[in-house]
């Protein structure tokens, strides 16, 4: 309890500023020096000047070629006259140091380090050589051994991996923080193939002096970020974190996956990065204290962002929960996970009970609310309306299966009809099919919040309900 | 225990038999009867009599209509002169019980109810007069209130809903018996979504004389199911239960997903069919003694199925796992669900451990084994060679990310290649993104067993090696 108290009084003199350490330099970049480009196709000096290019400035840097991609080759950044926000650096590991002095006598404050090679493989002795240099000249670094950074919202694409091969989310307002690059790769991937859109991306590997604290205080302050995801290993500075972490989540949901939650995960993480990911209780500590949502599935990071922005309007919601189906066991199968997570299912207050059975004598109204294999769009919109508009749930958990014949493609401008009204949280299960049209997908693109299986819809509920 | 062993006694005498109950009736029938068939597009008569149509001879009878789909009406099933499989009843819940007389008087011993509105609404008169006239005439009845059969090596389609709103799964050896039709009905979709195939599908309803017992006898037997998936709520008869599943699951694999396993789910239950799903520990009491692998997750039921039917060859597996990866968070959290689930990671054996040492020295040689994000398809094939050589191991859990830039589309290729040699399962963890390339499912296509987040590829794991 006193450890909380202290915790508490020192958070509450963390004033956050505006653009903290600078990091505008970084996702607002119009001039970018990329030391390490290259002429050969798929080297990674060469896939990041193609994604760069696209909307930045990029003055390529590499002392063994004159033109990239028709461009002037500079054979330092010493050469280069116009001001540089920052230095994208992509060159093997030993040379890191001496490019980084080259920065600082250049004046350039920001440096991306792609290459890997340093503390991570246990090579301390660059790794301290190259923090000196950037003591030595005061220079905010992201890296190394990092994936890069990205922002959807500047269009700045600092990725070493090619868009043909990764094509990037849609654009959003989540913001994702990677300790680990492979697997902020692979999420990238999978939340544009789930059409769930990102704001920014920062993988920051071995955080050399930029680090988790700094990345959370910018991304708090950042008016295209409304939900940050976080994926950690292990946390530098406990007492930071807690007193950063505590004020950011007061701001926005801060949705927490952590690697190396067992014995054996820790034994992996150390042989990953080096970085003993430590006792996880302490960790679920931790979060709890400062309020961020610790997530126990990869899969349910962005399913919990993805409500949380979707329901940006909807504060303080209750977990009381009418379910409505038009098929007994998927209601079954709601009923039972309420109960197992915890949450609640919902009551009929007394006047929409006597409505719904006067205006659909056919159904038995309960919750689960079963609409039955007859059901047709009408009856859909009788029932949802209805439990809108009752004040004894907190929001509705819908079951579509597009299978039952009277129903059909229209049933997608009733939901979405009712969803515009803005009344309580729809959160809708549909099973992925294949038939004539894909009913989830396009409710979906109408911003509707789709799940396939009623297991995973209620235990993201329960993360987004903070139950 | 006495009560294990009192039932262990009578199993010894239980003998299945071929064909119990006559099933090769309905599943292989050749002549069918429709009584209900209609020419009206859309409704159930009329989806029925086309999906029946595509591969068999059907009746149609409608003491209404002349001609069918240019095929003769006949007003009774007693004007029909041919010998008839069975007669699949779609008419009001009312004139059910006549129909069925005139089965009986034409000689029809098997009929298939669809019809709804029986006990499942408490219409108990009718149900107990259908019940009479079955035992009169000794005919078997599937149903009533369900949503049919279906068999994809006879090619039977009794099913009442079209196959544009679903299209049938295809082809397998997982057959899927379901209480619930709508619950059917949308796996069923489901299925043919993710191209898991199935043999025989049958959703018995309300069960009122052939129950879960008769068709899990009879797919044991069947030489096309080597799998068998079950969704219940309800056992009606739990003695029959514990002796013909234990001897089921002898043969095959049963996995159960049960409906109602908390008291509100139950509640949901009872509205639904009637049935009282009751207590969730006598029941897992129940499918552990009969050795039936219950899962709690919808999505799981045809996942540890799939991976039954493809690793079928494989006996006795036991735990110890081989993690290989390409990136390290992906094998940090593999590395955490092997713990959280009571598995294990392999230890190396020394022999192999040198050879890998010796031929991808840029690894550090640790389980996870982490190939790193420079992997080659060649550094790929080299580990998965060596690890399928050590008996160290039990089985392989392979991560491929696809977004490292050192490895193509070759790569589905060498993972099939090694899984064709069919020495060790091999399961892979493949994050669906949007690319130039679609890894899993090209890996799919080559028969292996792909998921897209490492905790549900572990979960199901689990249930497969039956820990």
């Amino acid at each position: 309890m006193k450890k909380t108290k202290t915790a508490r009084k020192i958070i509450k003199t963390v004033k956050l500023a505006k653009n903290p350490k600078g990091l505008d330099a970084f996702f607002k970049a119009e001039n970018i020096a990329l030391i390490g480009a290259s002429h050969e196709q798929n080297k990674i000096g060469n896939v990041l000047m193609k994604n760069l290019l696209k909307n930045k400035t990029v003055f390529p840097v590499n002392p063994n070629v004159d033109l990239i991609m028709n461009r002037h080759c500079f054979k330092t950044v010493l050469e280069i006259e116009d001001k540089i926000d920052f230095a994208l650096i992509a060159v093997k590991a030993e040379f890191v140091p001496d490019v980084v002095e080259q920065c600082g006598k250049k004046k350039i404050k920001n440096v991306l380090v792609i290459s890997s090679g340093f503390s991570e493989i246990g090579n301390e002795k660059l790794n301290e050589n190259l923090k000196s240099k950037l003591e030595k000249y005061n220079i905010n670094c992201i890296g190394p051994n990092c994936l890069g950074i990205y922002d959807s919202f500047s269009e700045l694409d600092a990725i070493f991996l090619s868009q043909q091969r990764l094509k990037r989310p849609l654009q959003g307002k989540i913001s994702f923080l990677s300790q680990s690059g492979a697997l902020g790769g692979a999420m990238l991937g999978n939340l544009a193939e789930k059409k769930i859109g990102i704001s920014k991306f920062i993988s920051y590997g071995n955080a050399i002096n930029l680090n988790e604290c700094d990345f959370l205080e910018y991304l708090s302050e950042d008016e295209n970020t409304s939900v940050i995801c976080f994926y950690v290993e292990q946390i530098r500075d406990g007492k930071r974190f807690l007193e950063v972490a505590k004020k950011v989540s007061s701001k926005k949901p801060l949705i927490v996956f952590k690697g190396g939650v067992t014995e054996q995960g820790n034994r992996a993480a150390l042989s990953h990065t080096g970085s003993l990911a430590g006792d996880s209780k302490i960790y679920e500590g931790i979060f709890r204290q400062v309020n961020a949502i610790q997530v126990d599935n990869l899969e349910d990071l962005f399913f919990v962002a993805n409500l949380f922005e979707k329901f940006e309007n909807f504060k303080n919601i209750d977990e009381k929960i009418q379910v409505i189906t038009n098929g007994g066991g998927y209601g079954i199968i709601c009923a039972d996970q309420i109960e197992k997570n915890g949450l609640k299912l919902a009551e009929f207050s007394p006047k929409i009970k006597e409505k719904l059975k006067k205006e659909i004598p056919q159904v038995n109204i309960t919750n689960p609310l079963d609409l039955m294999g007859d059901v047709t769009n009408e009856r859909y919109k009788i029932a949802l309306d209805n439990c809108l508009n009752d004040p004894a749930n907190d929001l509705i958990l819908l079951v579509v299966l597009y299978q039952t014949p009277l129903i059909n493609e229209d049933i997608v401008e009733v939901v979405s009809g009712m969803n515009n009204k803005r009344k309580k949280p729809i959160v809708l299960v549909i099973p992925k099919t294949e038939s004539e049209f894909n009913i989830s997908e396009m409710l979906e693109d109408k911003g509707l919040a789709c799940f396939e299986f009623p297991e995973n819809a209620i235990r993201v509920l329960k993360k987004f309900l903070r139950k």
